[in-house]
């Protein structure tokens, strides 16, 4: 039986992962393959497992190189992350015809064009399921399953570390930084939460994503981002008054000629099923013209369901090998000839309905001048809400939730709101999303 | 550019979608491909579409041989649905060397071994995504993405009928019938539906999926159902007072040697994810190894959804005709010479905890008698709830829910209290899932 070897670069916590799953599940693995699939070196600079997974010493180098020079070796799997190192990692593999399964996003969403081009000049097989949303099988689903289809639009949970601040902050009446901590102490977030919480990891995730459903070439520095740090468990509470939940959410949509890719907190129906999806949980909502609504859930990050989707892919990888199919299925699923730049919408032209949290001064004529600042930018309300009353000038809070309107409208009647002498602090805003 | 044909066999709902989505989409496909995918017959006994889909009537025909033995189709897509026909145009295409795709559920648990067998031996693609859970793409998860890890349990929302009942049933408190009718109304329900609400379609999907999950061959025969005539809206409410929703799943564990396999109405924790699939939506839930907990959501039935799963398979042959790479992938995930047949557990010895609901006569003692009787069976009680008093002898609901037990001691002492002369009509017993 043919022999396929495969090494893997980075002995963390992923990598741990991949190498502990592929030992303990290699004889129900093999059932499943007509050649032998073996692990042949694993390169850390450490020479060990993170995660205390044992190997024989003869199957480790420090050098990445002693991997990716082998002749033997046909599947190199990156898993040091990073956006130096890696590159030429995965770059060099493919100049020496070996085929790459990373779970690299940021990497992909930032330099995935010229990545990409590098695996197709080689003729090899990039594998990155594992880059968005974990174990997630929204790759291949869009690659494969959905490849007769049309998506229309995707909404995805992409980050769990700000899924599990959202969930604590709304079951637990958490404040962010209490809910934050918790995150952190349970090994949800780091120590510098930046990437996370600021919205930055799911834009590198969305990047990828959009990239696939719409064939095209979105890079993560074209995607708008915010993320959750202004939000507090007041907002929480008038959203579920008004039957909606909070999620940071990353969105795209295809308009035709250009879409919208942007990642933001945002107000969605309570009994939705992204409303549904707790704690560190990731989940994508992908709707297409055939398919309909479509929710795909689990674990977005972790030692062993990441490790899953990787070893997913370099199977994937090897039976594509051995019969000599490596490119059967495009790793971006069109054909690079016919990828399309599609222009992506600024953030200021997209249309839709907003939350407006204020903390104004509580005293009459506040509203009508608010709802006058608003009115003259064509912007209607739906509905407003002061909770609470406030005595000698203090500030109350004011909700108000508009029907649709352009961003930029809203923008310059906010500026204008926020000069107002009755107008405390910096308002909030938030986008809702009835229609997903 | 090589052309690859296709054929479609039955022009009804499903028959009509794909048709549909081809040619709505067929430009977006084709950037997709590096070669051409061209829709060469329909045969249908009435050469028209049921759903008013039109095409060329070059391309009817009523026969469906004329798709079967036309040396240029690579592709035969079954949409006759059925356990006779439908079955005798598979072999045959396989015996013309043909790959097939197909969506027949019932076909494929009754006759898949054959089936499968009569594909391998002609070397041919069977494609069957759309025979569980519609649009769902659980078939390519388990095959591909998971292919590396190793399935411990599924647990399936897998007919859609019976989750809208459900579901209508507890949000809007109709009764059984009223939610059926209701369910016929709107076209989730066939005028006889038998075969929805008894648990014998969700039985065929399961027999599906426990094969591929477990390496192995799960006969529609071997697999223990129950449907969900007998729940009432008291269930419901006693449910919720515990915290549990009532789903209609189909459940398979696989525990070494033997594995379950099963479909009955389920208590299951209410902020479960599959809790909150409603109406008419599927969902299944995958345990595994490495991948942990996993849902995928969709659209279990209905014409375009099932169409996009048809040709997603069409199109996966189709990449792998043109690669001379049928066969990657196995059709049933495993090689056929490692396919294991594995022991179905009955029904009587598996261990579960259980909801009972009895409908007694209201008088000291009764309560004592049971739980005499349940203890003697060693079954232990986790609380009692009765629901209102009866006087003159009249019934009133008692509700049991017991810690685990194996179900046929559960039976038995059910068998002793339902003799009793305080036991009024037929009790009714639901299994719980604590920890799914």
């Amino acid at each position: 039986m043919r022999m396929i070897n495969f090494g893997v670069i980075g002995f963390g916590t992923v990598g741990s992962g991949v190498v502990k799953l592929f030992l303990e599940n290699q004889k129900e693995i093999q059932k499943r393959l007509n050649f032998n699939l073996n692990l042949k070196k694993i390169a850390d600079p450490i020479m060990k497992s993170k995660e205390g997974v044992e190997v024989p010493q003869s199957i480790l180098t420090p050098d990445a190189y002693d991997i990716i020079n082998d002749p033997e070796i046909d599947i190199v799997v990156e898993l040091v992350g990073g956006k130096t190192i890696a590159k030429n990692f995965i770059i060099d593999a493919f100049k020496n015809k070996k085929h790459v399964v990373t779970a690299n996003k940021a990497l992909l969403s930032e330099f995935g064009y010229e990545i990409f081009i590098e695996a197709s000049k080689a003729n090899c097989f990039l594998g990155f399921e594992a880059s968005v949303g974990g174990v997630i099988p929204v790759i291949r689903t869009i690659k494969e399953s959905l490849a007769g289809d049309k998506i229309e639009s995707i909404y995805g949970i992409m980050n769990g570390t700000c899924n599990y601040i959202l969930t604590k902050m709304v079951e637990e009446r958490k404040d962010f930084k209490e809910a934050l901590l918790d995150a952190q102490k349970k090994g949800y977030a780091e120590a510098d939460p930046t990437l996370d919480i600021d919205g930055i990891d799911a834009a590198h995730k969305l990047a990828i994503l959009t990239s696939l459903a719409f064939g095209t070439n979105v890079n993560f520095k074209d995607i708008y981002y915010e993320g959750i740090r202004d939000i507090t468990n007041l907002d929480m509470d008038f959203a579920a008054d008004f039957d909606y939940t909070i999620k940071l959410l990353g969105i795209a949509k295809d308009n035709g000629d250009c879409i919208e890719a942007k990642v933001h907190p945002t107000l969605i129906p309570k009994d939705h099923p992204l409303s549904s999806v707790r704690l560190e949980y990731n989940a994508i909502f992908v709707k297409g013209i055939g398919c309909g609504p479509m929710l795909l859930y689990g674990k977005g990050a972790g030692m062993m369901p990441t490790a899953s989707a990787v070893l997913g892919d370099i199977i994937d990888c090897a039976r594509h090998i051995v019969t000599n199919s490596i490119g059967a299925i495009p790793n971006r699923g069109y054909l690079d000839s016919n990828l399309q730049d599609k222009q992506i919408r600024f953030i200021n032209e997209i249309v839709s309905k907003f939350y407006i949290r204020l903390m104004v001064v509580d005293r009459p004529g506040v509203l009508a001048s608010i709802s006058g600042i608003l009115g003259k930018k064509g912007i209607s309300i739906e509905s407003v809400v002061q909770k609470g009353r406030a005595e000698n000038g203090e500030g109350v809070p004011l909700v108000i939730f508009t029907h649709e309107t352009r961003e930029k409208e809203l923008r310059e009647a906010l500026k204008e709101i926020e000069s107002a002498d009755y107008c405390l602090g910096k308002p909030l805003i938030l986008r809702i999303e009835d229609n997903i």
